[in-house]
C-alpha cells in the first residue's frame, strides 16, 4: 500500500509469518489464514506487508498436510520458505521450525502471524528500529481498550523486564495497561541461542515465544517495546472477528482513496478492494462493489450498483448504475456502460455505448459504437469460446445476437432482433429475423379459450 | 429462534398478548403490530417467541374491526384466541378482554405486547421462574440509559413495592434506575381476582395494569421483579423506533450466522430474515437481501448484489451478483446463477449454469445443462402459466424464447435467437428464426437521412 | 426543505455568499462549492436555504474564471448576483467584491459561505433576529466537540466583545468553549462602513470579516451571537468532510421521510436526494438510491436495489427489487415495474406490469398491459428517437422487439420473439419471427467435433 517500500535498510532481515493455528472458533473447513479480507487472503496480506517493510527472506510456518495454506504463500510471494510445525508444542516451537533460515544468522528476525492482516509496513520498521541499536528482543506493544486477558508488559526505564499472561499477574501488575501485541523482533544472530533455551515447564507444557523477553535479560541483552495502535494486532479467531478486521481495512482503503482525491458519495457502501486504484475526480456512488484488479482512471463516474473485478476503465468513463464489469473489462475514454450490462474479456473503444441489458464477452467494439439493448455476444457453443469483433460507429439494434466468430464492419448495421451468424462488410446492413404476420381478431377468441382454461 | 423450545416446565401457561394499540404516531393505515422486522410482523414475532417459551395457549387482543390483525394473529399461531377490546379503557381493561380464558386459571398468566418484538424466548422463562415459587406478580424491569420518563421500580429486600410513573414519583424516586418494562407474569389462580380489584380512580379514568403490583401486596401476596436488558422491551410507537428495532434484530441474526461458521463479508449490509438458514462455510459479500424461507447449504456462495426469497441454495452453488430467486427456486450442487437472471419455481439441477440475463419461471432444468445469456421462459400467456422442462446436458443458445408447455431434450441444443414452440427431441439441434440477409453499403444512405432527419 | 417560507419579516435582506474558495485539499478539477451532497451542490444547497430564509436578495462571490460556479449558482436562483473577487485578500475582501448591492443599504445583510451546505433556513432567521433587535453585527456561535483551532468567541453580559483567533488566544481564552462558526450578520446601512474600516496589518496581510466585531464595539454599536449545533456549520475542505456532509444530510433527510410515515426498513442503506418526496405507508426496503425529482405517492413498495430518478410513483405500485426508473418514468396506480427493468421517459398505466429484463423508453403502455420478459422498445436509431405506443390491456410476449414509431392496439397480442416493426391493430395477433425446424441427433455430432476442437 506504500508508493516508497521501506527497503533502505542495510541489514538482512527473516521474517518467519506462524500461519499453523488450527482456526477451531471460525467453524470452517478452511484454515483461517486463507480466509479474506479486502479480497486477499489474511496470510497474503501479511506477506506483502513484509515484503514491503523489507524483509529480505520470508518463511512461512504451517500445519501439516496444509499444501493450500503453502499454495497461498507462494502464489502470493513466489519466494517464500515454507517449513511444516508436525506438533503443536507452542509459538516458540514453531518459530522453531524454520531453523534452517534462523541457522543463516540475518540481521533481524520478525516473527508475524497469519492471522493479524491489520499490521502496517510502518509498523514493522518500528520493530526492527530497536535492534539496530543494539537491542536483542523487541516486542510490539499496545494498549487496549480493555486489557483484561491480554499479557501485560513490565517496564522499568525503557526497557522491558518481562511478559506476564494475565492469569499470572498480580494485582498490580493487572493495573498496567501496556499489553503484549505478539509480533516481536530479534536481533538475528542471538535469535536461535534464545529459542533454544525456552523451555515447557509451564501448565500447557508448551513452549512460549514471550520466555525470550526474560531469558534475553538474564543473559544481559537489552530488550524494548514498539507501541502500536490496537487496530494493529487486531487478530482474527471467529467470523466476528473476521467482519471487524474487513471493517477495519475498508475504512483504511476508502480513507486513502477519499485523500487522493476521488469522492466516495457514501463511503460505508462501498467496497474496495486491497488493490483498487482510483484516479483524482473520480466519483462512486453509494452501493458500489469492487473485487481484486480495478482501476479506474481519472473523471471516470461508478454509478451504484456497480460490481467490477479485473477491469480497468479510462478517464470519463460512465459505468452503472447496475453494471458488471469482469476480468478482462477494457472500457475506452467517455464510453458509457449503462444498466443490466455485463462485460467480460472486451475492449470498448472511446465513446462507444452499452446502455441497457446486453452481454458482451470476448469482443472488441470500435469507438464510438453503439450497441443495442438487449444484445448479446454468443460466444459460446458449450465448449469453446470464439471472438466477436465489432467496428467503429457500428450499430448493433436491441435484441440482436451474435453468433461468434463474427465481425460487424465499421459502421455497419444490424437490425433489432437479428441472430447473426455471418460477418457483415463495412457501413451494409443486416438482418436476419422473421417477417411480420398480423392475425386480426386473433386475440377475441384466444382471450376466451385462455379464461376458460384458467376457470377449470 | 432457539433449537431447544423450553416447554418442559410441567406448568401451564396462558399469553395475553395486547395488540389493540393504535399506533397513531406510526402515522399509517396499517395497525402498528402488523409492521414487520426480519420479514415477519411485530405481532408474529411475539407469537413465535410466547410458543417457544411454552405458551401451552396463547391470546391477542385487538381493537374493533381489526380483522387484519386476526387474520395475521391465526397465520402465525393457527389456534390462537382472539378477543376485541370494544373500549380503550386502559391495560388492565385489556388484559380483561380474555376474562373467558383467564377464567380457566392456567398456572402461569404471561402479559405481552404486540410492539416489543425483541423480546426473546429465555425472558419468558426468566419472567415465569418466580411464580414457581409463589409470587402473585413478577414486572419485567430494565435499567434504560436515560430513565426519564419511565414508571420506576420500588423495591424493597428483593421484592417489588409500588410501579411509580414517573409524572407521579418524588424526586427521590425518580433517581430509582430500575424502570418498569411492561411485560408481566401473574399467578394464574389469582389473575382475575387482581384484575378486578383494578379501579379507574385517575387522570385519565383508565384501568392500568399496573395497579396490580399495590393489589397483590395489600392481600399479603408477594411481588417481582425479571431485569432484562434494555433491548427486550424496545417498543415501537413510530417509524424510527421500527427501524431501530430492525436494526437490533439484524445484529441478532448476523451473530448468530456469523457464530454458526458463516462469513458475512460486511454484515451491517446483509439483511436476514427470521427464518434465514445459512450452513457453515458460506460466504454472502456485501449488499445481499434474504426475504424469507431461503436455506443455503454449506459452502454456497452469495455474491454482492442479491435478492434470494423462498429459495434452497444447495452446497457449492454460486449465486449472483445481481441474482433474484424468488419463491420456489431450488438450485442444485455446483449450479450457478448469474447476473441479471432471476428464477422462480424452478429446479435447477447439479451443476447446470444459468449465467446471464435470464428468466426462469415454472420449469425444471437437468443437470449439467447450460442455459445461454437472453434466454426466457415464456410461461405466461396472461391468463394461465406452463411449464418448461430442459433436459440434462442440454444447451440453449443465447436469447431464446421457451415457448411453454414445452420440452427440451437431453443433449439438445437450441440455437441462438430461436423461439422454441414445439418440444425438442434429446440430442436434436432446433432453430426458429430468420435467415441473415445483408443489404451492402445501406448504412451510407441511411446515415444521410438520419442526419437530415435529425437537423430538422 | 421547509413548507413555510420565513419570508414574513417585514426587514429586506440581502444575502452575500462566498464561494471563492480555491479548496486545494479537495484535489479536485472541480470547484469545491460544485461538489454535491444529496444530488445538490453544496452552494446549491446555501442559496435554496437563503431563498428559503427570506433573502430578498442574493449575491454569490466567485474566483476568477469560474464561469461553472455561475453557472450553477444561476440555474439555482436565476436573479442571482454574480461577484468576482479578483485577488484573494481575506473574507472582509471577498464581501466587499459585492459592494454594488451592499450599497443598496439593505436592512439585513447575511454574510453565508458555498461550502457549508448544512446550515438550516432556520438558523439564518435566528442569525437575523438580533439585528432588528438593534445589533449591528450577529455571529454565529457553536460549542465544538474539540475547540482546538477554532476562533474563540469572547463575551460580557451576553455581547460579543471580540473573535480571538487560536493561535493568538491567551491559555485562559482558550479555555472559552463558543466558538466562531463564521456566518455573520450585519446591519444593512453600517455594514459597508464596518468593511471597509477592516485593516490587513497582520502576518498573513489579508482583511479578515471577523474584525467587523472589534470595528463596531469602537464604534459604540451592540454586537451579539447566535448559538446552533455544531453540524450546521459543518465546512467541507476535503473528501472525507464532504463524505460526511453526506451522511449528516441524508440522516436529516431520512428522519424527515419515516416522521413523515414512509417505512425505511435500513435507513442506513437508503440514499435520498435533496428533493425526494416519499407519501405516507410508502415502504423503502434496504438498498435503494433516489436520484433527484422523485415523488413516491402512498403506499407505494420501493425493494431493493432500485435506483429512481426524475419518476413519479403512483400509489400502491410496486418497483422493484433491480429496477432503474430513469427520468420521465411515470408508474400508474398499482402498476408492477419488476427486475432488471429500465424505464425512461414512458408512462405506465394502472395495473400495467413490467415484470423482467425490460427496456421501456419514450413509450405509453395502457392500462392492464402486460409486457413480457426481454421486451425492449428500439426507440434510437442512432440519430432520433421514437415512440411506442401499447395499447390497454395489450399482451407483449416475451423477447419481442418493438421498432418504434409503433403502435400496439388495445388488447393486442405480440408473440414471444417477434420483432414488430409495423403497427398492430386492436385485437390482433402479430408474429415476426422464424419458424422452427430441428434437425435429430445433429448434438452428437456436434460435440465430437467441438470436443476435438476443444482438445487441440
Amino acid at each position: 500500500m506504500s508508493d516508497s517500500p521501506m527497503t533502505s535498510t542495510a541489514r538482512s532481515c527473516l521474517a518467519i509469518v506462524l500461519a499453523a493455528g488450527e482456526g477451531t472458533r471460525m467453524k470452517s473447513d478452511k484454515p483461517k489464514v486463507l480466509h479474506q479480507v479486502a479480497n486477499r487472503s489474511m496470510v497474503g496480506h501479511v506477506l506483502a506487508v513484509l515484503t514491503e517493510a523489507g524483509a529480505t527472506k520470508t518463511a512461512v510456518v504451517i500445519g501439516p498436510g496444509r499444501e493450500d495454506v503453502e499454495k497461498e504463500a507462494r502464489k502470493s510471494l513466489p519466494n517464500v520458505r515454507i517449513f511444516v510445525q508436525r506438533e503443536r508444542l507452542g509459538t516458540a516451537h514453531a518459530v522453531l521450525s524454520a531453523r534452517e533460515v534462523l541457522a543463516e544468522k540475518p540481521d533481524d528476525v520478525i516473527i508475524a502471524f497469519g492471522d493479524t492482516p491489520l499490521v502496517r509496513t510502518e509498523t514493522f520498521a518500528k520493530l526492527r528500529a530497536p535492534l539496530a541499536g543494539g537491542a536483542a528482543v523487541v516486542v510490539m506493544a499496545f494498549e487496549p481498550k480493555d486489557p483484561s486477558g491480554y499479557g501485560r508488559l513490565i517496564t522499568a526505564d525503557g526497557q522491558l523486564l518481562a511478559i506476564r499472561e494475565h492469569k499470572d499477574a498480580t494485582e498490580t501488575e493487572r493495573s498496567i495497561t501496556l499489553c503484549n501485541g505478539g509480533l516481536m523482533a530479534i536481533q538475528g544472530d542471538l535469535a536461535m541461542t534464545l529459542l533454544d533455551k525456552v523451555g515447557n515447564d509451564n501448565a500447557k507444557g508448551e513452549y512460549y515465544l514471550t520466555d525470550i523477553v526474560e531469558i534475553a535479560r538474564e543473559l544481559g541483552h537489552r530488550t524494548a517495546i514498539a507501541v502500536v495502535p490496537e487496530e494493529e494486532v487486531h487478530g482474527v479467531n471467529d467470523r466476528a472477528q473476521l467482519a471487524d478486521a474487513e471493517r477495519m481495512i475498508q475504512k483504511r482503503l476508502r480513507s486513502a482513496a477519499m485523500a487522493a482525491g476521488a469522492t466516495l458519495v457514501a463511503p460505508e457502501t462501498v467496497f474496495l478492494s486491497y488493490d483498487t486504484s482510483l484516479g483524482q475526480d473520480v466519483i462512486v456512488e453509494p452501493h458500489v462493489v469492487f473485487g481484486p484488479g480495478v482501476t479506474v482512471e481519472p473523471g471516470a463516474v461508478i454509478h451504484s450498483f456497480s460490481h467490477l473485478e479485473g477491469a480497468r476503465i479510462a478517464s470519463g468513463a460512465g459505468i452503472g448504475p447496475f453494471a458488471r464489469l469482469r476480468p478482462g473489462a477494457a472500457i475506452g475514454p467517455k464510453a458509457k456502460v449503462g444498466n443490466f450490462v455485463e462485460i467480460k474479456n472486451t475492449d470498448l473503444g472511446a465513446g462507444a455505448k452499452v446502455s441497457h441489458l446486453t452481454y458482451l464477452g470476448d469482443a472488441s467494439v470500435g469507438a464510438e459504437a453503439n450497441i443495442g439493448a438487449g444484445t448479446i455476444t454468443c460466444n459460446y457453443d458449450g465448449y469453446n469460446k470464439y471472438r466477436t469483433e465489432i467496428g467503429e460507429g457500428a450499430f448493433v439494434g436491441s435484441n440482436s445476437s451474435l453468433v461468434a466468430p463474427v465481425i460487424i464492419g465499421d459502421g455497419a448495421f444490424v437490425g433489432s432482433g437479428s441472430v447473426i451468424t455471418e460477418s457483415v462488410p463495412a457501413d451494409a446492413l443486416a438482418l436476419g429475423r422473421g417477417r411480420q404476420v398480423v392475425k386480426e381478431g386473433w386475440a377475441v377468441e384466444f382471450r376466451a379459450k385462455a379464461k376458460a382454461a384458467k376457470g377449470k
